[in-house]
């Protein structure tokens, strides 16, 4: 199958990233999640681990509200945060419920270095940055996600991690992936021209976009050790 | 008839303005809306700019869900952020329309020093100090126009502006002020104890709360010089 | 005479502000300190304006050190936090004390709303934006007092202000004003390229650098109203 | 020997950090200093990596600079801002110029995980809160080097790192360690009044502290590992 179409930027910037985009979308997690080998607990152990990463990762896309210098840019940042916060993070608890997990557990989950490492880079990105270096911060899990999410929507040999696989495969994130990949693309033109890949400022994009990538390598390589 | 009820802290704060609440919630502006005094072009003038102040307050709520650390804190502000941008502007888009001035006038409306004084003055206190700082920097727009416009509501002589007196009269916006008036508390109780008002700290609170209002008393001037 | 060259992107902004440079540079307060026509207590209320405005303005040049990205950017940042903290906030409590305003009075100066507007846009510009944005918003004031500086050095018909133009015309400030330029200029190379007067992001740094001039404006006004 | 005295801020933190402490300050990567058993390619990898680490700590402590509310506050960020960009930094250049490490080399360090999970995290703590959650990430690497110092000073058998650990037993490191801990009990008592260990903010700084004592330890462990 081929991959789906996030835009432009994003597709340079993936390019960009190397072996390090392989690492993470082709991950032995993940590859786990397609064929259903992946230990229950490592599952478990990663959903909690992501509940906390949601919480700041919702919070960086809060930032991109603030970072927006248009109307276009502020509505569709907001539409991210409310799709995290009021959607993803209620998924996750009925999930965690739903394997004996109570919200009270899952929001005492001790925070662990590799998680930690990743939404504080993010953030900082962010916040040092403009919205330029936030969304190529923020792209990489969400458009990681998307390709994941299609390509076991394909793929997968088990019913397992069905539901999971679903939620990512389906139209409605789907639909936010190419979302976040057209404002990316905006963004970059309105700051940067048509020709923004030319310009240095490119490269710095491309580099966070890329560490970012590693994080999540890391992260998935986190979740393989509850 | 008495002041509405938007919490304790709320409560505090306002009484430490001292004059300058006065001088904000009954302003020869309020009292113009209140008898239909106000001359028409002062309205349309007020409420473009007051559409500018409106992203950049949109704004401040979004940092405020960046800068929460809770899930209640978060879905506070969050809740918040949608009203604004998602329901706030697009009424003042309406009304704008309404009254003959077409979205690319609105979009392009030149920001008075007034207005820029005050938005930046709030999202600095936000970026440079930690929630409490930018919640009492925010306070004084969301309850003060709560105030106004109960009292508005209830002593209104002319029907010129009945519409913009009922919607901060209204039920929906009321409550807003009490969700804010909630999470101001809690987040003070949160992070400086039940005794909060002893702390130096709630000191500082109140310098940025009557600075907030004491631009909020030059916004309305300015409404009065288009 | 011929104005001083503090490098390209300088020249470039401050031709795009256009006849607010010229509002700002050669204000009724400016030429009042050439001629020594400027009431002392107006040149009084201006110094302790200008110490409150230098607290807040070292706090965004340390601001600077938080966003650079080279080593190079760093040490350009630093060296004008140093001289600000270090020198110039002494200077003008050392000049405040001659004129018989002790310490205390200067640190109580309550700050005037037209000195808060420009320390808040210039702050936020900053957070919200990258190092580019930051000194846009910082260049008029640098720039403008070294253009003021060496005019008045060289067309002052009164020793009346004679120290104060002093400071701003000579050597160690003039050399400060250069070296900001070339940040700016190095700054801008690094991200957008050599051909950075052609990026969109260009327009923006320059409203931002306008604006910011702007504010300078109001600054002497409200220096002429003690 | 007794540990040396920062202050009684810093004494609450240290002791509410529990066994993560002693896990930062006698680490293998310390007593192998203190008996100069550590290989010296560790070393050098680690100052390598520390480089990297002080160009983001000196962010950091610029940030605490737009972050203080006080003159004095203000001056005591910018000396430590000061100490590390132009002493510190150069400092590492010198002994890695000395072992062999070209400048250019030592600036194209790719910068390690744990570092970047370090750095990130206070930076993010410093943005998001306030100076108080930005001093409590940042005083476990200040203090605790200077308890490392102190120590090795005092108890080391081998002359093989003898340099390195005189520059933190030195006067000048001890000195600017205990002016960072009258900064943390001034900024607390200013903020959260005599009575600050009972309040509920100083549990979460307690927490920040103890967060970044733990990514100490990791930075000592991939030390280890070049």
């Amino acid at each position: 199958m081929s991959t789906p179409d996030y835009g432009r930027a994003f597709s340079l910037m993936r390019e960009a990233a190397g072996e390090a985009w392989g690492a993470y979308t082709r991950h032995a997690f993940v590859e786990g999640l397609k064929d259903g080998s992946l230990p229950r607990e490592s599952f478990l152990h990663y959903l909690r681990q992501d509940y906390v990463f949601l919480i700041h990762f919702s919070r960086a896309w809060a930032l991109a509200v603030v970072k927006s210098e248009t109307h276009e840019e502020m509505l569709a940042a907001v539409a991210t945060v409310n799709a995290l916060v009021a959607e993803e993070m209620q998924l996750h608890v009925g999930i965690c419920e739903a394997a004996g997990i109570p919200q009270e557990d899952l929001f005492a989950t001790p925070e662990r270095p590799e998680n930690l490492a990743y939404t504080r880079f993010v953030l900082e990105a962010g916040y040092s940055g403009d919205l330029l270096d936030l969304l190529a911060a923020l792209a990489p899990c969400v458009m990681g996600y998307g390709e994941i999410g299609a390509r076991l929507g394909a793929e997968k040999s088990s019913e397992t991690y069905a539901d999971w696989i679903g939620t990512y495969a389906g139209e409605g994130f789907q639909g936010d992936c190419a979302a976040v990949g057209q404002l990316l693309d905006s963004a970059l033109e309105r700051r940067l021209g048509k020709d923004y890949a030319n310009s240095p400022r490119f490269a710095t994009l491309c580099d966070k976009f890329r560490k970012a990538t590693e994080l999540e390598v890391s992260f998935w390589q986190m979740g393989l050790t509850p």
